[in-house]
């Protein structure tokens, strides 16, 4: 009989089987684990997304955008808007270009007022140009840009809808200010709105620019910007004005088609008069009109030739906010 | 002195120069001329179309759409609409899907009451069915069709706009009428329009199909309708219904998008009671609606899976008729 060591090799077999068993068994549950979480979701109709997920850094770069905000004497304007604007659905953060120059900016107090819904960077600027905020701003790290005057104050649902509307037309401004250039006999441009003239394709108006302070646009055209002719940007200097003149040029080169898509707004509102500052924005100046229409036909000299396209397409929300806005008495 | 033979040679040489010179100038006005053909035009802006062209047979397959109209017992709407569709900017030809079996068709009276702005074309039916208008009729000479019902009038502007729109999304159904499915707990689809519960998808409505009964869509889709699973036919023929929701179908599964793009109308109108025969369309049948959640839930079955998508893109047009319709209160 073999007790001791004939035992011994049993138990040693048994423990070694225990072992193994044992692994195999564990092995099997990752991979069962695995393949659960790989199981694809159900995705026929899109999920309601009625419940909202906290908003954290690692929201794609496809499905937020940054807030770029310039500020010049306006501080309290902006400080209303941030209230508003952290809010927004879909925002990864806001970039406050700050043309105070010399002066501190509010991040103490915003700090001291948090936590807040998003991050809020504050980028001081060294010289007050309005083509700061066309900087390629290292922080950006969305695919989607939403770019807005200090003074104007858009519903979180116009937002929402227009940011939509941008996935769908991710190569164009789309925006809430449409403005139209027309051509003359003369050859010179001029600029302006519905009070100027249809350019005469058919029935009703034409825009050909969509305003970037009040629009989403592509991150990436911050980078093309970036790499426009001097005499562009002297313009803009010049002028302190017609950057977005200069960023549809630039998107309509790009893309040989209309550079914006209009998104007419539900509730769009200037709060300029509520301004403490008394500043009241730089398209008051008597020359305003005339300085960007004298843009127009320099944008064309630089880029020889005129790149704006026309569209007449204006986009809407299907039943919202009356439920049933596109019933018609049949 | 040499005068006979001297001078001979001189004429000889002046002829032969006057030829030589006059061939060369010749040349010269030939190439010029040739040059000034092949100058390119400027093409910057989009050259005004304010002058129609007579309408010919050989308007771009790009640049026109075919006309495709069904019809039963409604011959005078048919009339009344024919003498205004015939009009419309870009149609290329009209199709007329004679559903009256056994009766003439009223090509005689029109011709006699011709000339006619374009080809009007009568396909008489052996057996009145609903998807005798969804053949591949080889008269569609366009990439582009229009299908409208006997009993519907479209405004020529609401037309032209809408075309418009067709060749920026031409792989959508680019019309009038929206309408919409929604899913319930049960798994059973529902259909209907406005008066339906939001799907849920953020605010405001959805729709995931645009009737085919006036809209626009390409006439590549009339081929691909030919090679659907027979029981999409067994079911429009057991239903004399559906047709347009089974095109739906067929373009959400072919884009894997949203199969439809909604134009807001500004002037369309149900014609039925103007109808001296009686007659007032299926869709009066008290079964109708019931009928076409019955084939959403038939064809979800025979494709497998809901390929219907939701947008919530509404597009009017900019500046008509209120050249002003997008102005704001800033």
């Amino acid at each position: 009989r073999c007790f001791h060591f004939c035992k011994l090799p049993g138990r040693v077999m048994g423990i070694r089987l225990l072992r193994f068993t044992s692994v195999v068994i564990i092995v099997l549950l990752l991979v069962a684990g695995a393949l659960t979480a790989l199981l694809p979701t159900i995705k026929d109709d899109k999920l309601p997304n009625s419940r909202r997920e906290p908003k954290t850094q690692s929201q794609s770069a496809l499905d937020s955008f940054t807030l770029i905000m310039q500020t010049y004497n306006r501080t309290d304007l902006l400080l209303k808007l941030l209230n508003h604007y952290q809010a927004i659905p879909h925002l990864h953060k806001v970039i406050v270009v700050w043309n105070n120059i010399g002066e501190k900016t509010p991040e103490e107090m915003w700090n001291s007022l948090g936590p807040h819904p998003v991050p809020v960077v504050f980028k001081v600027q060294t010289i007050n140009r309005m083509r700061n905020r066309l900087q390629n701003f290292p922080d950006v790290e969305t695919k989607a840009v939403l770019m807005m005057d200090d003074d104007t104050l858009v519903s979180a649902h116009d937002l929402a809808f227009a940011f939509s509307v941008w996935q769908q037309f991710p190569e164009h401004i789309v925006g809430f200010v449409p403005r139209k250039h027309i051509s003359t006999p003369s050859g010179v441009y001029s600029y302006g709105s519905f009070e100027l003239q249809n350019p005469g394709f058919g029935n009703g108006d034409q825009y050909s620019m969509v305003l970037i302070g009040a629009a989403f646009f592509h991150s990436g055209y911050l980078e093309d910007f970036q790499r426009q002719p001097e005499a562009v940007y002297a313009l803009i200097d010049e002028t302190q004005n017609c950057d977005d003149i200069a960023m549809n040029f630039l998107v309509a080169k790009h893309t040989g088609k209309p550079s914006g898509v209009f998104v007419k707004p539900v509730d769009i509102r200037n709060l300029e008069k509520d301004t403490n500052s008394g500043y009241s924005g730089m398209w008051h100046r008597a020359e305003h009109l005339l300085q960007r229409s004298y843009c127009v036909n320099k944008l064309v000299n630089i880029y020889d030739g005129m790149p704006l396209k026309y569209s007449n397409i204006m986009i809407s929300q299907f039943g919202f906010p009356n439920y049933a806005n596109h019933k018609n008495k049949m």
